[in-house]
Order: C-alpha cells, then sequence, then structure tokens
C-alpha cells in the first residue's frame, strides 16, 4: 500500500501541525476581535452551483465526486454526467449559498468568517497544492466602501498578530477599469480577453502587453489609445480621472484608499494597481491583493461581488470579501519556532506501575502537559531524546519533577 | 441555483460553530494535555488504500473522486475504474499511512492527535450524516496494554471537560471472543458472520441471536453450546475463563478493567460486554465503546488494530486508538448555550464616519470583540437585536461604552 499522501496534498507532522494551529487560532481570534462571526460549510456542493460560479479558470480545477449506485449506473447506459457534486474550489460560492439558505437567521450586513479547506486539481509544481487552507473574512448585505476598508484593515491587524509585517496592499477596481478600456475603444464584449493580457503589465511590461492585443487582432486606433494610456501607468488614483468616464468608481477607489490609509498608521502602503485584475469572473467592483515585502507573491486577496449572491436568492445582495491565502503564509513561516502555550513534561514508569504513572501525571497537568511514556532501558538517551523534542523536565511515578539542564 | 447544502450535510450558524469551536478546542487540550501530539492528514487517499484497509461496511460507503482528462477518458474507453482517490470514511487509515510514511520523525511509541472531517455515503436518516468530525486519540508502537488504559482515561478526561459526565465504558476483546466462539465449535472461518448475530444481542435478545445462527445452518451441536454461553451473559470478567482457552487475552482484558476502574475515581463504570463486536475488520484485540448514560446510543469508540499499519511498512506494528463521534456529542449539548470567552459590543456609526469608529473600535478592542455597524435609522430597535444577539453594550465613534441594561 503507498504511504505517501495523495499527489498534491501534504501530511503535516505534529511541529508543522502546532504551527498551522497557532496561526489559524491567532487569524481567528483577531477576525473574531473584529466581531466577524465564525461559520461552517460542507466541504462538498452541488455540481451545478459549482458550475454556474463564475469562478474563472478555477472551474477547470474542480475535483468532482463520482455518482454511486443506480445512479451511477444510469449515468454511464445514457452517457450522462458522472457526477453531482463536487468538492469546493474557494470559500465564496459556499458563503453565497449559505447567506442564501440561512439569511432569516442572520444579522444584516453579515460580517462572517470562513477558515477551512479548499481543493483544486492544479498540476503539481512548487508551491502549488490540491488541498489547501484559505481564511476568508467577508461582509455580505451592505454596498458601503466602508466595507472594503474594514476587510483591508482587519486582514492586516491579523497579518501582523502572526508577525508577517511588511507587506503592501494593491487595489483597483473592475468597474474602473472596465471604463478605461471602454474609453479607449475596446467593444465591450473583448474586455475580458483584453484583461488578460493587461493584467501581465508586471511581468510583460507596456510592450509585452501591446504586442498581445494587437495578435488579438483589436484595431490599431484602439491600441494606440491604449498606449498612450499604458504610458502614463504606473498611474496615481487622483490622474485617472483622465482616462475614464466613470467617475462615481474612480471617486469611490479614491475614498478608499484614502481611508485604508489613514488607518495604517503608516505601517503598510495602500498602493493603487489599475492593472490588477485577479482571476474570478465574479468580482464586480474593487478588487485588492496583498503582497509580502520580504516574499515574492500575493498572500491575500479579495475584492467585491455583488451579483454572486443574487444568483441564489433572485434578490441583488452586494458583498465583499478578503482571503488570506494561508498555505502561503504557513511556508513563510514554516521556519519560525512554535512556542507552545504550555510546557511539556514526561512521566515515565516501568511495567505494572501505570496507575501510580498517571496520577503522578495528573498532579502535574495542573502546571503541564504531561505524556506518559514507559522508561527505556537505556534512559539517559530517552531523556536526550525528550528533551530534543521540547519536553522541559520529568518525573518517576513516586519522584519530583525534574527541569532538564537543571 | 441550489441553496440546501448536499444531502446529509451541514451548514452551521454562528451559534453552533461557536459550540463546535470551543468543543473542539476543549477536547483538543485535554488530548494535548496528556501529551499527544496532533497531526493533519489531507482529506483524499490512494482509492486502493481505502480498498485494502477493512474498514467494514464503511468500504461500500466511500466518496470517489472522478478522475480527470486523458486519465477518465481513457477508463471510460478500457471500462477501466473511474476513480483513483477518495475521500476518508475514517481516520484509522489515513493514521497508519502517515505513521509509515512518517515514523522515521515521529517518536516511539507516537501518541498523535487528530481531529477532523470524515464524509460517508450513508442513506440520510436521522442523525446520519454523510459529512461528520471525529476527533481521534491514537497510540501507535506499543502492545502495552497500559495503552488501552490510557486512552480510556483521556478520553474519559475530555467528555467531562465539555459536560458530558454520565457514561459507561464497555470493553471487549475480539481475540477473546474468538476464543469464546471457537470453543462452542464454530467454524474458524465463519466467526465473522457469528459476530453479526452476536452483535445483536442487545436488541433482539439470546433467541433471537440462536434464530439467526440456526437460519444460517451451523450444526446443532455448536449452537447447543453456544446456548449454553449464552445464558449466563451477562457475564462476568472473572468468569470468562470457563467459555474460552485464551487464557492470555482474558488476562490482559481483566487487567486493562481494573486498570481503568482504579483511574475512574467511580465517576464512570467499566462494563464487560462479551457481545460488544464493533464494524471495523481490523481490530485484533481491545475493543471499546463510551455511550452516553442519559442519551441512547454510543459517543465513542475504538480498539486496538495491529495489524493494519504492518500492511504499510511491512513490519508488524501494534497500534490502538480511541475517537470521540463528535456529531452525537454536538447534538446532545447544542441546546446548551455557548459562553464565549470574550463579551461583544458594536460601535455604531453615520455614514462618511467610518474612520472615527474604527479608531473606537480600536480602543474597545483590548476588552471586548467589537464589531462595526452603520448605525440605523430606528436606532433602539437595532439595539434590541444587538442585544438579543448576544451584545453586552455598544459606543458611539465619539462616546462612551454603553451597558445594556445598565
Amino acid at each position: 500500500m503507498k504511504t505517501t499522501p495523495v499527489k498534491g496534498t501534504n501530511d503535516y507532522l505534529p511541529a508543522e501541525a502546532a504551527l498551522r494551529d497557532k496561526l489559524q487560532a491567532a487569524i481567528l481570534d483577531v477576525y473574531k476581535n473584529h466581531g466577524f462571526e465564525h461559520i461552517i460549510t460542507p466541504a462538498m456542493e452541488d455540481a451545478e452551483n459549482l458550475d454556474k460560479s463564475d469562478g474563472g479558470d478555477n472551474l477547470n480545477l474542480i475535483f468532482k465526486i463520482l455518482k454511486r449506485g443506480e445512479k451511477l449506473e444510469r449515468a454511464l447506459a445514457d452517457g450522462g454526467e458522472l457526477s453531482d457534486m463536487g468538492l469546493r474550489y474557494d470559500l465564496t460560492l459556499p458563503l453565497c449559498r449559505y447567506y442564501a439558505a440561512n439569511r432569516a437567521n442572520l444579522p444584516s450586513p453579515a460580517k462572517l468568517i470562513q477558515c477551512d479547506r479548499v481543493w483544486r486539481a492544479e498540476r503539481p509544481q512548487k508551491g502549488r497544492l490540491r488541498e489547501f487552507m484559505q481564511c476568508d473574512i467577508d461582509i455580505i448585505g451592505s454596498s458601503s466602501p466602508d466595507c472594503e476598508v474594514e476587510l483591508i484593515t482587519t486582514t492586516a491587524c491579523a497579518l501582523s498578530a502572526i508577525g508577517i509585517g511588511n507587506f503592501r496592499v494593491r487595489v483597483n477596481d473592475r468597474a474602473l477599469l472596465r471604463g478605461v478600456l471602454l474609453r479607449a475603444g475596446f467593444p465591450a464584449e473583448s474586455l475580458d480577453t483584453v484583461c488578460v493580457s493587461f493584467d501581465k503589465l508586471d511581468k510583460i511590461g507596456a510592450d509585452g502587453v501591446v504586442a498581445e492585443l494587437t495578435e488579438k487582432c483589436f484595431e490599431p486606433a484602439v491600441i494606440e489609445n491604449f498606449k498612450s494610456f499604458l504610458a502614463a501607468c504606473p498611474i496615481d488614483i487622483d490622474r485617472i480621472g483622465e482616462f475614464t468616464d466613470d467617475e462615481t468608481a474612480a471617486k469611490r477607489l479614491s475614498d478608499i484608499i484614502a481611508s485604508a490609509r489613514a488607518l495604517s498608521d503608516g505601517k503598510y502602503d495602500i498602493v493603487f494597481d489599475i492593472s490588477l485584475v485577479r482571476g474570478q469572473g465574479y468580482y464586480t467592483g474593487a478588487v485588492f491583493e496583498i503582497e509580502s515585502v520580504d516574499f515574492h507573491g500575493a498572500i491575500c486577496g479579495g475584492g467585491r461581488y455583488d451579483n454572486l449572491i443574487g444568483k441564489f436568492t433572485g434578490e441583488p445582495t452586494p458583498a465583499v470579501g478578503f482571503s488570506i491565502g494561508f498555505e502561503r503564509i504557513f511556508s513563510i513561516l514554516s521556519g519560525a519556532a512554535v512556542k507552545d502555550s504550555s510546557a511539556r513534561v514526561a512521566v515515565l514508569y516501568d511495567e505494572g506501575d501505570f496507575i501510580r504513572a498517571e496520577k503522578r501525571a495528573r498532579e502535574l497537568r495542573a502546571d503541564y502537559d504531561v505524556a506518559i511514556y514507559e522508561r527505556a532501558k537505556k534512559m539517559g538517551k530517552q531523556l536526550a531524546r525528550l528533551e530534543e523534542r521540547g519536553f522541559v523536565g520529568y518525573s518517576l511515578p513516586d519522584g519530583e519533577l525534574r527541569i532538564f539542564g537543571q
């Protein structure tokens, strides 16, 4: 039988699990301390819900659950769908369904937390896991831009709490970007493909973006317009009005940036980046990302998705969320030593003496986490191992507690 | 789009999630306080591992993950397996694989914790969930019966910590039961089917068991032998030697019961029950269950499985585990009110005043969990709702904290 975990998933050793537990608890504490409420949703979702969820590329990465019994036989006979459920690829789609189902029992706006696993059939490559944790906060039922600010400051506070101090928040607005592209003359139905190219500005530069758009056969006049916009990039939020007709979006994002800056106490930057797109198709307004300055790449991402919940409820319901990419954080911090909140000691006993060992352990458990082990023949070696594993001392069933190194 | 969670799974509202978090944290604390270490394994396991895991009926309840892309096309064309992974149906099989893969980095014996979700395609009926939590502790690498005692006292301590005080531990030993059935004259290869009937002693009585065995066409002389044994049931552990040749198993279980009783401080009973079988095929020695006296049915189950890890490592590795059936506990306690460890207050602000609201919230977060909400036009109604939801007070951005009812 195979001993390795399935491709793209991890086993976590005790020290790793302790760090994961500690980070998750710290993040959850900050979220709760900011008035958000924890909810729990199932790992599996209806296949149709997943398919209709505007999840962009992620829709191609869904792990599907095979139908069973008669249902499966019928599907095989008819050439029908082999699956009617899948593992969730993010926590936003389950949240929307949850909100639609439970909104009568939730406050409005609802400020909700999910910290849980998601699954994506990513191609195995460095850093891409097929099972990973996300830690999300969402505000549902308010279209106030204060929500964006609250999510940014709360997430920043969570990052600080776990020792990720040096980061930068990048923000954009899908509506604003749309306005810029329309003004340049791109046809409304082509904006998605334009965005795919524009999103690469960081990597391939303005010339690369222009080359891609030319290859995509957009009119030279339109590309020329867009070139003069690209020349002005990176562009300040105060100047974006020159390139779009959507003054509302410009004002809204400008206000979000100003408020988030005012609340950052100068500890982190809020940077406007018109080329920030983010993959999910469901975003409708502000989008944001946090990137670590010390470690390349995004560690958090989110945005406003005002149309997704309406698909379930039939009524427009504004919503915005921010997700901490837990695995990235974990890999950054996994070198860090975990100080257990309570120190561990061992009670060592000889065969036949378990009851006295357990009773001695009970006395010590008020002050320590206490493990019971049979005493090894080579007790010195055993003690050295315990010390290596982080135990601070040991006791025999009828002995005093001996602290290592004293 | 469908708003209900998929069949057999649950959404949890904030108050329910708070109770689940609290129970899980309390159980984990007790486990850690007893020197066990938390580990984490993936939700998905290799299909072949699952199929060969001696999981009894659970093997028919595995949710399988559909292959993807070319692999799926090939399987459909060849009539091959449509799945090569499944969701774990318990935490024991993943633990064994984990131990085999990571034993070089684990202490011996390894005392490990898993608290996580498992999935079974149960028929939807009251109380049978398709996604549920288990909280397991296992000791791997020791064949000492002290392990059984340690698991029983640790689990009992966890139950007490979460307020389940009134329970009873039922214990048996597979080897002992085997000895009894062999002495009665049942053929060795038929013991599993005999156990299926004998396991129902509680429900259908001795006559029912005899009727089933007669129907299964066992020899009248054998059934007659077994009848005289049934007449002696419930049998005391001290008398079981009269009905088996396996003195070792009898002595071992007798010692376990005596030690567990000595450590129970009279707070719970340890009951020998020769008819306790437990479904999993992988158990080899002691098996145990805890049942609530106040609420019908088992709330914990476990046993020794000395052969399962060897399937992965090729070397015999003794192991024993005990699992808390978290969902049963949750349903018993779900009426109980959750006292949040920290009290919640709200900061209410008017549009345009978010920054001052957030700054006021920051002052209060040292002492309270603080949620920020826009002030409703009908503020009295809003305050009443907050109080209903468990908030203890509120503040305006520039005001004092007002505690409700003062």
